[in-house]
């Protein structure tokens, strides 16, 4: 506390990211990151940009990368928008967008960042609860509203939301923007990027810190109606002209162009991920079906907390969330097979020993 | 417009940046990059850091960038706060800092993205005209106030306020945070980083874009009381929570352990600063005294806009501001000594054909 505090700052509570420890020989399945590398061509496209350029700015607009993710997304460059990290893009469409008169929706089980974003721009909001089984009923956002965001596949739960509610909350929300963070799309749930045409009022946003496995170079991007896409830019140009450096965006764009490295990743994650849910549930574990890089899964006899700090003293890091609803849950990101059969022999050890 | 933006979006005249144009065989002296590369030992650490760990979220802390800012400002880490380019780093501390119930003030002519952080985060405020010979007096500014900024030395001008004018400024002001941007001031004048043990309302950021021939990295920081830098946290950590990716870190840092190349870069600069404001005189411009790696200069007969025009066709980009006081100057970045040679030549044609 400080006398030389904007009043907002006494009130905010931030939002607390998975944590990166030191520990050595961790095996680290606690924020989502990929276990596989980023495409090649991108490492070398950004030593390639290591160069004397570095002393100017980038492109403001990042037009060579907004190319890029059009092409990607099937979309022209002037629905795109881009950031540093899915972050950032969500943080200003939450200033541009989705502070309105009425309440934001979002699921009371979600990603933890959308109300440190609402105490931050001072956005009113309700808690839509998910439904017994963890899933998201689009009747349940039939309630006046200034907006409606939630992530699909929803974090932490992994569960997705099929294309058809999808477009069923955005018929019955033709006023509102509906904002679907697709983080972890790309393990296997379908995108709504091609309801785009459709619907003015939706707004796509993705990130290249899961599926890209460059969570390290922060980029992110939202694809959208352009009127949807001015807004962010006019916030953007209002806050920082340049987000995204000259690094970041030489790697995206050759990550781009190498798609197809990105979803043989993302294959050989989804085959893993049936494997260890299979185990899970073999160890009495309850699994959620999961629609992204994690799986999300509780034990009947064990807290999470605990399970949790066991995994932990065996050098095993996974996230929970001391959090009503779900504090009985692990939300365990899938590593390679070898981290995940480390991870189903600890568990192993702890329930026996228990 | 989009009955989908928020309200505020509406009333935002964002930011324009110097142009980043496509001219081939351009001289660029229109947005205060360095005509001199990075560090070769930045550029080492960059292709270093991309590889495979690219997949992990950097350190959100940025704690060894902050310990090498440490020594290098002669502080304790606490006192450091790092972000996405020194513009991000301002645009939040407005957000924690600058927003009170009391005016803002700023002087008449200087950055002009400090109005659009103020309409962006509704921060009233009050511009305090710079005296006849484009100074800042600091008693202009004994009036009650939520807060002081203004760049050392100034831009677009390029004077420098002393060290003594600045204290003086603290301490007529103890209630209010005094914020210096330093964008420039490796370039000659005296920083008010000295002054920081002794003023807990004294916030001093400087930027990597100028001095450090960095500005397509995107880094910042600031410096000041643990309490004024705390507030950044909090507002950062509602926000976004890794603003600085691996690769700009690892750049960042290097080029902080080899300051001494930054400095031989400036002094190269002020060097040819001399020359440039001396030939500018010959050529009958008024240029004032600059402690930036930029001159502000007029010429009696011409027009400041027409003068720019004229060099843009001669494939010469300087920056021209259209607003009141200043739109008879041309605000020329300093080059290497060719290219402020090539400007001399062609400003030498104009005058002599028109």
């Amino acid at each position: 506390m400080s006398r030389f505090w904007s009043p907002i700052v006494h009130r905010l509570t931030p939002y607390i990211p998975g944590e990166q420890p030191k520990i050595p020989n961790l095996i680290k399945l606690n924020t989502n990151e990929s276990p596989y590398g980023p495409s090649p061509r991108a490492l070398q496209a950004i030593r390639d940009a290591a160069q004397d350029t570095l002393r100017l700015y980038p492109d403001p607009q990042a037009q060579d990368l907004k190319n890029v993710l059009a092409d990607y997304c099937g979309l022209t460059a002037d629905h795109l928008f881009v950031g540093n990290g899915s972050d950032e893009v969500l943080a200003l469409a939450f200033q541009a967008l989705l502070k309105q008169q009425q309440p934001l929706l979002f699921p009371d089980i979600t990603y933890s960042f959308y109300p440190v974003y609402c105490q931050l721009y001072e956005v009113e909001y309700r808690q839509i609860p998910l439904t017994q089984d963890f899933s998201i009923n689009p009747d349940d956002y039939n309630q006046p509203n200034g907006g409606i965001i939630f992530p699909n596949p929803n974090a932490p739960t992994g569960k997705a939301l099929p294309l058809n509610a999808i477009r069923k909350l955005l018929e019955n929300n033709p006023n509102s923007v509906v904002l679907v963070d697709e983080a972890y799309v790309d393990f296997g749930t379908e995108s709504a990027l091609t309801l785009i045409p459709e619907f003015p009022n939706l707004l796509v946003t993705q990130t290249f810190s899961k599926s890209w496995a460059l969570a390290g170079l922060r980029v992110g991007f939202a694809a959208g109606h352009p009127d949807l896409i001015e807004a962010l830019n006019r916030v953007k140009d209002s806050f920082n002209s340049y987000p995204l450096d000259r690094l970041a965006l030489a790697g995206a764009i050759a990550a781009v162009q190498d798609a197809d490295h990105m979803r043989a990743s993302c294959r050989k994650v989804m085959d893993s991920r049936e494997a260890l849910s299979q185990a899970l549930t073999q160890l009495g574990f309850e699994v959620l079906p999961s629609g992204a890089n994690f799986v999300f899964a509780r034990h009947p006899a064990h807290e999470g907390a605990w399970l949790a700090q066991q995994l932990r003293e065996r050098a095993l890091l996974v996230r929970h969330f001391n959090k009503p609803r779900i504090d009985a849950f692990l939300r365990i990101t899938l590593g390679t097979p070898e981290q995940n059969q480390a991870l189903i022999t600890a568990l192993q050890e702890i329930l026996e020993n228990s």
